[in-house]
């Protein structure tokens, strides 16, 4: 390949400039060392770059080719050209100057004539990154096996009918999962991918949400086995590829956890676009996964509001991203999670310059965002609305109603003896929403 | 009110007439003693009749009011005009001949002065209908509780912010869940209504799925002090009338039945509409339901393929049906469940024929999907291809992978040391889609 | 009814007072005498307030009713209550400042004991209106007439297959175009309502489509006759109440205006919500109204982004507004249109507090959308982007294959013998979107 | 390459069977000889198997790659390919005796080094298809060019921002006009492609219509220059891969073509997945084409009715397939259009056998389809319904409210003299549906 001597037309980390620079090559909003409710803003928001989107698609969608034209995409040797693209990729992460990345173990390294080489392929690039991560201090957010390119897993990975799939697939993970821990990677994560089915006909519907628990559970056994201390995510994703995929949104691959004993071992990788694919709000699935006790990270991106696929667009809505934001903040932030870029530029943004430009964009909106949202937690008068409208459950006979010993029969009977003739009280929405508004700068 | 002496242009119970008759007034397709898979039609399909759409919706959307101006809802005396109602209705379920019916509170009787009030006329009408029943046989598939009409409602029942709703929910359920019981109900239900939120903004999200279930405990634990048989059934639906209902779908359900340690006590009634708004096909929904051991009855209906809004009309297309009654075959039939026909004759269907008819054009399609369903499982070539997709799964060494000692090292050491290399095989969705289309008739 | 002396809690027009004020009761942006691309802030935006989201419609949903409980509502005398509504609506008008107000007849006036008596109604209100108008100097954007809510409308007016209600519709909407015109209305609506079907399977389809064009010819003759300066407006819904609207989105509205010879005479009131519902952002009728010469005025609101029907809540997202606000000043600006809330606070908003709170917020959002267009606007940096874009079309050759006398033989034998090797330029989305951002204050 | 001796493991064409036949290698309903409606069946149905979709498309997705490996997708020398590919096409034309196919250059030809080699491809493989088409009595019902898979077309064909793609994209047309003209076909396809825009932010709206109606008319005018005397048809489509596309569904494109002046000259080409991703039923297109003359032939397929994306399925529903079939009858059938499969068997169906399979079943869904639809249409049962819901407009004093003279004020002045009080009909859509399904077998 004859990658050019610099291939973006940046050469220094960005840095912070300023709301009122007009500097494309530069931070208006994300000033890494800025205190935000007393930490660093890097430490918030823990962004990641995504080497599938960024070094690995090379801009097809299914009506048209490449447009890209990646030097490191052409050439015969596939392991030098896999090096290319780590040049490239460290590059991106050093003028970016994010904390982490992400990778599928087949984003980084080719697959190779069997499943042995195709692993070991992986290791190989993973020591070059090794000495990289060493040298720039980028950190690996998450490392993941994709399981769902190679025509091998057409039909699915673990929830394959042919079960030669589903050990391929778990030597594949183990290979990642492992490879992720000596990375000191934060998270592993799986997605679903083809975990789904085209078509109720064909397909043995309970069998495979057992081969799907069962491949989870044999995940964990091996971290803890290996001692990986990070956290083990879902991203869920509502179908496509597949017509309905197992890991439908928050809710459910809540219930898939408890089906399979792991509700306190597995969490979630939230995206943007696929809780909006699934009929929620990139908020909404936050908020939920908070609740239900697995919130971990997010992929961040967003979906075209009119388009019924994954468009994996960059964030650009500042106002929008506030709302996530604060729901991440109210969880209390991440633990081993992060803000990943699961974001791929148009493709007709073919300039190098493009996907700079297009990930200083998101990561201002994301801290503009961040910006926002703690105001709204500090000023606290949100907070205080919702805590208002649930005072009356701190009468000791309301919070009664809600433990163990109450009955329907007491509850009733309290009912109508006391003649309870509850009046509505406004939702006071659009105050709540103008109220939001007001914080947003 | 001044209803006539004879609401429906029919009189007797609507009789077989075979596929080739063209008279309106008698079943094609639905042979109630007809045998099929050794059962009568009638104890396969178990059709109910839902008060609410079919006697108390007036004909109104959000741009228009009533157009259909029934006798029985124009009229000073309330109670007097609910006899009236409860006149028709078992006029209609004799008509069509049907086993069962189901019911709201609020549907059969009106709204008192006071809570109390209320739930006495709602045992007053109820009696009425147990005379009712017992001269007709016509019984009850399940009640309900209404709490979702009222504006006291208007920000949830159990996962309201006032305590006193949550108190005045319980004591209507308690009311109609033992009303249920005392006509003999084979299931109660709960659907979501308002429980859900319109805006995030105002909504303490965790302490409403707490309060939810906790409602969820207290119904079931008053089922068993009362001695109720049948079962608690949720019927899930994404939204609408909130923008979130915390009932989204099956997957969603399971969720909060296993937070709620009700797995095992609650089943789901699964509505067409609702599956499809939620992004799934009917089928679906009930096969998810059958895999995870919550299948219970269903609304049978269907929603426009283009509105986003739940339309709730009689099903018209037998294939679709067929899959869905498929499924439930599979699923070994209903036991306290049944094929309620949750839905509503169009607001410009304003004869009383209309009412008629729909219904019987529905129960055709249903009886007629229901021979093809049957066939399709008598004739097994269906099963025998899925059988076929997943045999290696039958190997020895196969289901060890998926049983309790396999680790992902030894899966791991297998796949490397036999040089696994899997080699995808057809799927064969359209030969299958074509052999489904061969049993149609 | 018992009206209380004031039903606002708020007294004096509300004013200005800058972004960095916490007071509800204030415009934070929206600074009607602010001069912006040299005109006054309330002449570009042109705000109105809808008569009956605000004042008509009772708080109910198809799940449940009324919830407002609005004083004007209840009672017996029909026009006794429409003009104490009136005072409510000139209430609001003077607190908020908006210079125009919009109505359907039957909002502000009883449907009658026949034809002739109900359009008498609307004309006895409009004498209040008239003086009201006088003396508060708010003005009418526009009238228009419901022809979808009462029960002869079910099958649609103008498309109606009863002629009589065409006939009917005829005299409805001669009446309140000539009140409109009296009242110096700027515009007159023809929103579709039920013009449309719910099933093909009972429709004409060419007949209907027929009766429309002559009606819309009708209207527009009489307009001409009674010397009405207005512009006739239609408003695109692509469906509810009906399956299917004829007036479906602004680009099927243009071919309709074609067929019936009117596309010189009527234009388009586009709203928000029903660009959404129809597969568009909001932008993008507008721009496509403006590209096709015949964008008039605008139904301000948004719509639920995961909800599939018309949830016409307030406007909160400023950036979304501003791309609207964007394609609004590109296309020149209104000349008669103007900004209609034609939004609705949700059910649970109970209190008359929050009707004046959602249009404050509102017209702050719009007011600082305005802001953010001009800036870009005046900036001209995204205007040069495109312009640079398309540069390659001010050459001679190239300009001339847009003209009579070009041919596609001429053309392809210059780009054969040229051998034309057109090389992509990046599109630059991402840049564009960051630069929008950059605007945001 | 090594294609097998054999592709396709069928020999001889495939004849009809009958629908007790259980041999899937035969037609169940599709007897291209029987009479319907006094004409052929295969003259009714036209049927077309597409070059793309079939031999073109290798079974990718947008995650993951090939899962076809079909033998004439690899190899060093393209044309050899080419021709290996046209074997196996004009196979399986032998095998299903369909009449028509229909192609793209690209698919039939590899892109050249250039514009005069790439033409000269597709002229070269023309020619083999001449014989091909001479000796198998094949005909070719459309041609058309592929405009949107090279990098070259990312920002369009026609309205693409650089004028070399515009001469380009004319050279292009011109030579498979000709190529169509020359190989006798009956129709030719415009699919915009990428004719629509990513972001407006980048798009000047106005500008790229003009271009686009120049382009067509320049179309229009070598058509006639060379004496083409089949039809020029658009294919619309709402969206994908472009966030917008401008040929969006039946009726804007009827406004496009009215702003171009071509409205007598083009026609539709209506897809049935299409038209659900615009938010219409089939059927719907299929109607509002023939309401307004235009319409022309049709793509037959199906979407995934939960899915947002063109999956373009083989059509599996036999009753939603009557219904577009009766709306092709009631219009009259086609003239030179026809149907056209635009559909993809499914990226798991990897056997030679699902492609033969998938066209069987799908012209056995429309053969069964039309003579459902012909009964539909001999028994008038339907038509009549329709013809008495309208009848009112029979009158000599209702059809004068249509024509030139009628005024508002007359009307309005009958309206209120008669007194008219309208009222409602049943709309009777429940009866209708229940009808249609009679017909059903
Ligand atoms: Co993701
Ligand atoms: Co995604
Ligand atoms: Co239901
Ligand atoms: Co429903
Ligand atoms: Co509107
Ligand atoms: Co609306
Ligand atoms: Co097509
Ligand atoms: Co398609």
């Amino acid at each position: 390949m004859n990658a050019p001597a610099r291939f973006f037309p940046a050469d220094e980390p960005l840095r912070y400039v300023g709301p009122l620079s007009r500097d494309p090559y530069g931070f208006r909003w994300y000033d890494k060392d800025q205190l935000v409710l007393g930490k660093r803003m890097e430490d918030h928001l823990r962004f990641a770059v995504a080497y599938w989107h960024s070094f690995t698609w090379p801009g097809g969608d299914p009506f048209g080719g490449e447009t890209f034209l990646r030097p490191w995409m052409h050439g015969a040797d596939e392991m030098a050209l896999a090096r290319a693209k780590a040049d490239v990729a460290f590059e991106l992460f050093r003028i970016l100057d994010v904390p982490f990345f992400c990778f599928h173990d087949r984003d980084i390294a080719p697959e190779g004539a069997n499943l042995k080489e195709s692993n070991a392929n992986v290791r190989a690039i993973a020591e070059i990154f090794a000495r990289k991560m060493e040298s720039s201090k980028v950190r690996l957010l998450w490392g993941t096996a994709n399981l769902f390119s190679h025509r091998r897993f057409m039909s699915g990975a673990a929830t394959n009918p042919d079960p030669d799939v589903f050990a391929w697939s778990a030597a594949q993970v183990k290979n990642v999962l492992e490879v992720t821990h000596e990375l000191g990677g934060e998270n592993y994560v799986l997605w679903g991918g083809r975990e789904g089915y085209e078509t109720l006909l064909n397909t043995d519907l309970p069998r495979e949400l057992d081969q799907m628990a069962r491949f989870l559970n044999l995940v964990v056994e091996h971290k803890h086995k290996i001692g990986f201390k990070g956290t083990i995510l879902i991203e869920p994703k509502p179908q496509e590829p597949t017509k309905h995929q197992y890991d439908f949104d928050v809710g459910t691959v809540y219930g898939l956890l408890c089906r399979a004993g792991l509700e306190k071992e597995v969490k979630v990788n939230v995206e943007a676009n696929h809780a909006t694919l699934a009929g929620h709000s990139f908020e909404h699935e936050i908020a939920m996964a908070a609740a239900l006790g697995i919130f971990g990270s997010i992929d961040m991106n967003k979906g075209d509001a009119q388009s019924g696929w994954d468009t994996d667009q960059f964030p650009t809505n500042v106002e929008d991203t506030a709302l996530a934001m604060y729901e991440i903040l109210r969880a209390g932030g991440y633990t081993t999670g992060g803000t990943n870029f699961d974001a791929k530029i148009r493709r007709q943004s073919i300039d190098p310059e493009d996907l700079v430009l297009a990930h200083v964009g998101a990561m201002d909106v994301c801290a503009r965002a961040l910006l926002i949202a703690a105001d709204m937690l500090e000023d606290g008068a949100l907070q205080k609305a919702v805590d208002e409208r649930y005072a009356g459950w701190n009468e000791p006979q309301n919070r009664a109603m809600l433990r163990e010993g109450a009955s329907l029969e007491a509850i009733a009977a309290r009912a109508e003896a006391d003649d309870l003739d509850p009046q509505p009280r406004s939702g006071r929405q659009e105050r709540l929403e103008t109220l939001v508004s007001s914080y947003f700068r």
